[in-house]
């Protein structure tokens, strides 16, 4: 049986949409929303964007929070942090990607939240094909508290952890964290870069702020384009170390490891470091990519 | 009552979410579909931006055509087009904005066809809020053939004009063509430009050409930065007169009637007009937009 914790009542007009809004499952700490996968959704290849896939991690994020009867400032506060003038920032996301669905598939979301040490706290997604339960995409991501006049990252105030604490599920993330370490990436050891870099105004948030998606089409920005067209993404990590605004100018750097044109020789894994730097140095996200062939050697699609 | 047309059964994973999903209402003629606004669909305003709402009318017609089972393709290409190699393009778009939706807001898209000259097809839209049926935007497009390995424009064969014929309705176009002549605008003339912008690999279709909606967000990119600010679009034509690919570099020029600072200053509606062109000199699309003033003198937002 299913418990609903807090729960709100829904406005009537999303009541002729149920599903799309989502709800809370399983004992009220894990929330679930379903998408239909539209055609704008979908890329070159016909299957849904890795952005997609991250638009509906975030999206389930906060409607997760709007559900739950926490949200305060629309965006993803409680209102002990909103008293504080705090925010939630995200420190880091990783993703897998087993399969991306297509055009009219859909795919269920759910998404619960963890501790993580003292101020911080996980938040994991499942994203399964609805119609299968085939698992498609794990994620896993780590947030802390900062202040939002000062920009700098805050303890977690306890009056905070009281508002929180009861929706955190004692669970292992979906996605096991190997605290790799990388080699520094810089103009001198990255394979391909871009330059110029800026947000179009689309790309901005309700604070005129990059939207973290967004970042992920800037590292893409430096990706061989030979790897684009013969491989698709697999796995995904992001540290986020900055945050960076409409009048930002940014650098995309990625490096292949071992030999570019090995890695694109024949169709195996291949593995990319990222750096989005701003043009005057300071480190925005570092990040690494794991690629699978499209193909396989016998000529026939993956997916 | 509704007569429903050529209805093909929906797939067990779409009953799940019928509205998402959309369906013929008005004795088969018009498609309807419903879109909760999600929160990666909004900009900077806290409403859906421009790119959202042109989303929306994109996936109404593709899931239209898909509906009445006249999709061969998987792109809006009728069984007969197929044979032939031809698509539709898009020649003319026309949009006036009243309101945009926020988020959690939902909308009811309504869109028909019908005939438009000899060889082509007019498609208009009206998106609606859902809870109060206020009309948010109206929208009317023109549509010719063109072949797809020549790419040149096709005069519409009869066999295609048999099976899309039924589904005309006859009626005006919600917005009117006011077959306005501009100036031409060149570097000479234009207030703002951009240079060296390129699709990002995100902004490729299946055809790796660019999405008509994108180039909406290039053509905002040399739009005065103060009128985004302190100024919503109302209205907006688009005339396309040619494709770009992912190895296209574009140039945005925008141009603002009458006195640019003196258009800014004060709360009074702006015209303007754009055009994107390839750096080496061909027009991608010429296009007019007007904008109002986001509050009233007395400080109050209209939305």
């Amino acid at each position: 049986q299913w418990t609903v914790l807090d729960w709100k009542p829904r406005r009537s007009d999303l009541l002729i949409d149920p599903f799309s809004f989502g709800r809370i499952v399983q004992d009220g700490l894990v929330f679930r929303q379903n998408f239909l996968i539209r055609s704008y959704e979908i890329g070159a290849d016909r299957t849904a964007s890795i952005e997609t896939t991250m638009n509906h991690l975030q999206e389930t994020a906060l409607n997760h929070v709007k559900s739950a009867g926490l949200l305060d400032d629309g965006f993803g506060s409680t209102p002990e942090m909103h008293k504080r003038d705090l925010i939630w920032v995200v420190t880091k996301m990783q993703l897998r990607v087993d399969r991306y669905p297509s055009w009219g598939d859909t795919v269920q979301v759910d998404t619960w939240v963890s501790s993580s040490g003292k101020n911080g706290m996980r938040r994991d997604w499942l994203v399964r094909d609805c119609t299968t339960g085939e698992v498609l995409t794990r994620a896993s991501s780590l947030w802390v508290l900062m202040n939002k006049k000062t920009r700098r990252l805050s303890k977690m105030p306890e009056e905070v952890r009281g508002e929180i604490e009861p929706y955190f599920i004692n669970s292992d993330p979906v996605v096991e964290d190997d605290n790799q370490k990388l080699p520094k990436l810089d103009e001198n050891t990255a394979d391909i870069m871009r330059t110029g870099l800026s947000p179009r105004w689309n790309d901005l948030d309700v604070n005129q702020h990059v939207n973290n998606v967004k970042y992920i089409g800037w590292i893409l920005e430096s990706a061989p384009p030979a790897i684009l067209e013969s491989h698709e993404l697999s796995a995904l990590t992001l540290e986020y170390r900055r945050e960076c605004g409409r009048d930002s100018v940014l650098r995309s750097l990625t490096a292949v490891s071992g030999n570019l044109n090995s890695a694109l020789n024949g169709s195996r894994e291949v593995k990319c470091r990222h750096l989005l730097r701003l043009e005057t140095g300071a480190e925005i996200v570092k990040g690494r990519t794991e690629w699978r062939p499209k193909f396989r050697t016998d000529g026939e699609a993956f997916a």
